[in-house]
This record gives structure tokens, C-alpha cells and sequence, in this order.
């Protein structure tokens, strides 16, 4: 088993198996590329690795556009410096605590994709907006259901989540009122990041998935479900979403995933061949949700219908292609079990069944002042166990505007 | 009346009333801006203007981000070296004929929006897509629907579009099936482009509509109608949009444009106060939309139901903030009569009633080989016309791969 001589405590997401990549800085010090190890970020760009001037950037464009040859090369060289003692006294001058630094978007946001993949969640949202209606759309098996996102609204972890105010209409009222959000909910996601870009016109095969997404983050896909539910026929969501996505700072590999791939839910009926993969993409990774820290939802990412492969052939198959740093999520991540949903319009079944907190109160959707955790955990080398860090955020007041 | 000593022929889009901002280069030199005169590109970095730095770059993203002072105050300058003579000898050196110059997409496309903003183009497709039921869905006269596109594949005019694969499935086939679309189509519209950002959280009032938009193009946004029809419900376009949005070269100036205002028709009803203008900045341009050099279509861009002003307020009421390159587009331009609709689909109601052309051919949706050309003119200041250019593209084979 592979160990690093950095001591990495137990229960750490951050195992020398994982090794993901994120963007900190230290008070009235540029932005740099750093690497999560234990409770410390090495500073990648001042240990002697390939690629050093793209480690010294502000984002990780510059190195996830280098392609999976250097992805590889510079992992092994960080395994080797921080396994091998004798790298130890160069390195060590390196390692910062993490709680020293500030984390920062880690990587600049080209366009940004939403899936629908999970079955559970788009049966549920079915049944809760489109009552008495069949709760899966017709194509819903036969493609991976998606919408382009707002990429400026794309926020790391930790910044605040404003209230945002829009319109709503109640089924029976005669016209819609304008005010904050009395429906503001969470997805929970995940994230892939496209790494090197396409061709213009050329469709991306399931089987070229890892030459070109760099790694996975943790997504909250914050929701204004009010504004949603009276916006989105016919053209789909957008002021409901595109005020605020949170994504977690650090980026795990691809690497570190291999061993938590799984095979999803058996596909019925077969897709058509474009979406069909000789070894799939499923990736074992268990979510957990937190609402002012208590844990909610365990939702299983192994439970997601469509792949993140599958949805990257789909989103190229027109000839769309991808630039470096496109960011595409899986769409809420809920399992069959009530305890698994990834947001609280599934949780509260639309506010019908507020969630009981241990503090006795209950919680539909969420109020001003709540911090939202999202993490994730997944199966690495070795038999460790690696971890996603987690993307948080809380919610500030609606800032009362002219309506 | 304002001439200039520059020769501009008497139906030139780029009377000295226009001055509109593009990207050009010459062989073996970088792109740079310029603007239009007549029949010649001035080469606007080299004539003394301040922002000549800004005017140097790539992009128009620098000096458009500067903000309104400093455009007005180079549109002002710009006014002086074209139009007295004094300036003669220094400037024409600096003018380069259009047709030897190549034309570059003119700004970096941050986020892309769709709205959806002609009465008659979404009861026309309404009535084509969703028969039976009323046109309009009942949200579509209290905000203005739209939507996240691609922006990573806006592009210039001129720029090939290839015929885009997907999935499509006939109302009464079982399964979709997978090929080249049969129902390619064009949507002509009108773009903004945004210069200022705005801050974070904090709404921009329809009042502020011209501090934050530097400009106007013509956008062809190019719509698969199969892929469409298969993929919308529930979350709306996606792969039958994004593998191409043509736009036109040249960005013409709001303040280009102040003769061209225009009240658009009465709303009923009222909108919410955010969305109500004192000074309405409904647009009378004319469009043209040309198939293989004949003239199809006259969608009058007056008759437009919500304002790029009122856009630009529904799209940050919920606290979503502008960057400088973001671009958003009208929505399919189309008037009451049948000869002003600006999209195939509804020039030939679905495919049932083919569009006859001159030579006694028919079209219902293009063909490989078809250009589409789109045009506009509009009242400039002095009583000229002043023109867009255009956005022309060509229909090029879809690459056929695997199903």
C-alpha cells in the first residue's frame, strides 16, 4: 500500500491515492495551482514538476488543456515526492495547512451543461410538477436529458447565496406576484470538467471520455423552485437556476476514480449506439447532505442512470464541441430511498412533508441563514477510502429591490 | 447632415451615421479592431484615439468593457477624423478595402442567452409544436421566456454549419431512431452585446440598458426542428441548437441606434414594474432573410413584444450578474404576415405548406448546399439608413458517423 510520509490523519478525504487539484492563495500572494494532501496544499508549482509555469497560473486551464499524457506524468511525479522520503526535505517547505489558505473557482468556466440522470430524481419531480401525468418524459430513457447553464454564475464553495428574487404565480391566482424566493431549495450534483477541447463538428465517442474530462467536483445546483415552476414551460429553467452554482475547490482526477467505476442501473430500453460503453462510467461515490449540520440525504451516485461518458458523447454528438473548462453536472443525484434525495423538493415531497430536524423544527425549503454541506466519498487505490471535500454555502437575505 | 470625405455609396450600410465596431485582419498580421466606413475598414488603433491599446487587442472585450463615456467619447472622435478634412491625410492611410480583409467573431462570448420575444413567432410555433392547445403558454406576456445557449459555438458569418446528427422520433415510431436532421432550419434575430459587468446579487434596471449594452448584431440562430421536437420536454434546447449560432461581423453601436427607438405594441397586460420602460427601447429594424439570393422573409424587428431593455432586466432580477462579451438574442424576429416570419418552420407551417421559390423549386427546411444570408436596415441619425451587414452561412454535409 502506497503512503505518503505527509501524515495523513484517518478519516482524511485527502490520501495520497487521491491527489486533487485546486487554486489557493495566501494573504497578498497571487493564485497558484495547489494539491490536497492530509490537512495540507502543496504549492505544485515550486517542487521541481513538469509543467510548472501552468502550475503557477491563476486557474487550471492552462494544465487540464495539456491532455491526459501530462495529467499522468505530473500525478506520478507528486506520488513519488510525497511517498519517497528522500524528496521530503525539498518538499516539505511546501506544504501549507489548509486552513492558512484561501480556495478559489479552481478552473475559469466555458460553458456549463445541467443533466437530468437520475431516474429517481426526475420521477419525483415529475410527480410533484406534473401531477396525475406519466412522471418520466417519453425520451427520458432514450437520451441524457440536459440544459445549458449560466457559466458566470458558476461560484466556489463558501460564497454566500443571495436570496434571488423573481416572479411566482400560485396555480390559482390570477397573475404572478414579484418577491424573493419562498421556495429556495439545493441539487446536489456532480460535476466533470472537460479538459482538452474537441473539434469543431466531431462528435466526442463514449470511448474517448478520459481524454478529455480532467477531473469531478461536488456541484450544488442552487434552485428558486417557485420561479422555476412558473418560468420553465416551454424553454426549461433559467432565472431559477442561473443566479448562483456552487462547486467544491478541489477537482479529483480521473485516476483517482478507477477504482470506485461501477457499472449503472442496467439501461431499459438499450440506448442507440452512440451512448452504448464497453466498460462504463458509473462511479461509486456516496453524497451526503448537511443543512446546518445535520445530515439529511446519503444520496448514491452509483444510482445514476446515465454516465458521465454517455452524457459527453450525447452533448458532442451534433458536432457541439468542447473547450477547456466547459462544466457539466449529473443533474440531482437521488436514490429510490426517501433518505437519498438530493433536494428539498423531494425531501418535503414540494413542502407537503417538511423534513424533521433534531432540533425539532422542520424545514421545507430553506430559510435565510442556512448552511447547506454537500461531500462525497468514494472507493480509491489500495482499499482507502477518498474524498471530495465538500461545497458549502449559506444563504443571505433576498436584497429587496424595485419589483 | 453629417458627411463624410470618405466615398460612401448611396446604399452602403456604413454611412459615417453607423461607425460599427468589428475584428479584422489582414494576411500574416494579427486580428484587430476596426470599423466600417462606406465601402473600407478603418484600422482604428493607428489613427490617435484614446484606447488605442484597448482597440489594438483581439477582441472588442477591452474597450468594450471601458463603458459608455469612452465609447461615446471615441464614437465623437471617430466623427472628427471622418468627417473633417483637416484629418484627411493622417486617416486614409488607415482605410483598407472590406473585401480584402477577413472577419473575425468580434467578441469573446461570455454567457449566450435566447429569448423568445416575437408574439407572432411563439404562437406560430405553438400552434406547429403543441396543436390543439392554446398558442401561447400562460407565462409568455408576464416575463420575457428565455434561455442558456452554447457560447462556445457562436460564430462568425461565413462560417460553415454542418448538418448537425441527433436523435428524432416520429409522433406515432416506437423508438427515436439516430441519423443527420431532416428539418435543419434558421431563426432570424437580433443580438445584444454586453460591455459593462454588472455586480453580483444587485439587479440592473431597464433604465440602465445603455450603460451596460455596447451594441447590436444579427444572429442566425440554427435549430435542428427534429432533434428540437424530440429533446425539449421538460428542460427546454439543447442539442438542437448548440452545434452553431452564426453572428454578424460587425457590432453596431446603441448610439447608432437612437433613431431607430420605437415603442413596441401596447402590452396587455401591464408587466411588473421591473419590467416597464419610460423610454422604450423597442427597435425599428428591418430584417431580410435571403435563401440562395432571394428574399424569403421580412420579419419587421418593430413589432418585437419585449424589449432587449426589459431582457436585460428580467435576465438579472434574480441577482445574476453581467460580464462583459455576454450575448443575448432576440428570439426568432417574425411579424403578423406570412411573408415575415424568420424561420422555416413557420415560412413553411411545419413542413405542410413548402415555401416556393423563384426557380419553381420548393423548400420546407434547407438543404446541404442552401446559404442563408440575413440582413437589416434602420433609420440612422440625419434621416440615413444605416445597415448591419449581414450573417451569412452555408449548409456543408453532416459528417456521417456512428449511430
Amino acid at each position: 500500500m502506497t503512503r505518503s510520509w505527509v501524515p495523513v490523519p484517518a478519516d482524511s478525504d485527502f490520501p495520497v491515492q487521491n491527489l486533487p487539484y485546486g487554486v489557493f492563495s495566501l494573504p497578498g500572494q497571487e493564485p497558484r495551482v495547489g494539491v490536497a494532501i492530509g490537512d495540507f496544499v502543496l504549492d505544485v508549482s515550486r517542487v521541481g514538476l513538469p509543467y510548472a509555469s501552468d502550475l503557477a497560473a491563476r486557474t487550471l486551464n492552462p494544465f487540464m488543456a495539456r491532455g491526459r499524457t501530462a495529467w499522468r506524468e505530473v500525478r506520478e511525479a507528486l506520488v513519488r515526492l510525497l511517498t519517497d522520503e528522500a524528496h521530503r526535505s525539498a518538499v516539505e517547505p511546501h506544504l501549507i495547512l489548509r486552513d492558512r489558505v484561501r480556495m478559489h473557482l479552481p478552473f475559469e468556466v466555458a460553458d456549463y451543461v445541467d443533466f437530468y440522470a437520475s431516474e429517481h430524481h426526475a420521477s419525483n419531480v415529475g410527480r410533484i410538477f406534473r401531477p396525475g401525468q406519466e412522471p418520466l418524459t417519453p425520451n427520458w430513457k432514450h437520451l441524457p436529458i440536459g440544459y445549458h447553464g449560466r457559466a458566470g454564475t458558476v461560484v466556489v464553495s463558501g460564497t454566500p447565496v443571495v436570496r434571488p428574487c423573481g416572479q411566482r404565480k400560485a396555480p390559482d391566482a390570477p397573475a404572478p406576484v414579484f418577491g424573493p424566493s419562498a421556495r429556495l431549495d439545493i441539487e446536489a450534483e456532480v460535476g466533470f470538467v472537460v479538459g482538452v477541447p474537441s473539434e469543431p463538428g466531431t462528435p466526442v465517442p463514449v470511448s474517448d471520455f478520459a481524454e478529455h474530462v480532467f477531473g469531478a467536483v461536488l456541484v450544488n445546483d442552487w434552485s428558486a423552485r417557485d420561479v422555476q415552476a412558473w418560468e420553465y414551460v416551454p424553454l426549461g429553467p433559467f432565472l431559477g437556476k442561473s443566479f448562483a452554482t456552487s462547486v467544491s475547490p478541489w477537482v479529483v482526477p480521473l485516476d483517482a476514480l478507477e477504482h470506485a467505476r461501477t457499472a449503472p442501473p442496467a439501461p431499459d430500453p438499450q440506448p442507440l449506439p452512440y451512448l452504448r460503453e464497453d466498460e462504463p462510467w458509473g462511479l461509486d461515490l456516496q453524497l451526503e447532505v448537511e443543512l446546518n449540520g445535520e445530515v439529511v440525504s446519503r444520496p448514491p451516485f452509483g444510482q445514476m442512470y446515465w454516465t458521465a461518458a454517455q452524457q459527453l458523447a450525447h452533448m458532442t454528438v451534433n458536432g457541439a464541441h468542447l473547450r477547456t473548462g466547459d462544466l457539466y453536472a449529473s443533474g440531482t443525484v437521488s436514490g429510490p430511498e426517501p433518505g437519498q434525495r438530493g433536494s428539498f423538493l423531494e425531501l418535503s415531497w414540494g413542502g407537503k412533508e417538511p423534513v424533521k430536524l433534531a432540533d425539532g423544527s422542520t424545514r421545507s425549503f430553506l430559510e435565510d441563514g442556512d448552511t447547506v454541506v454537500i461531500r462525497a466519498g468514494a472507493p480509491g487505490a489500495d482499499g482507502v477510502r477518498i474524498g471530495f471535500g465538500e461545497v458549502a454555502g449559506t444563504v443571505a437575505p433576498a436584497r429587496t429591490g424595485q419589483a
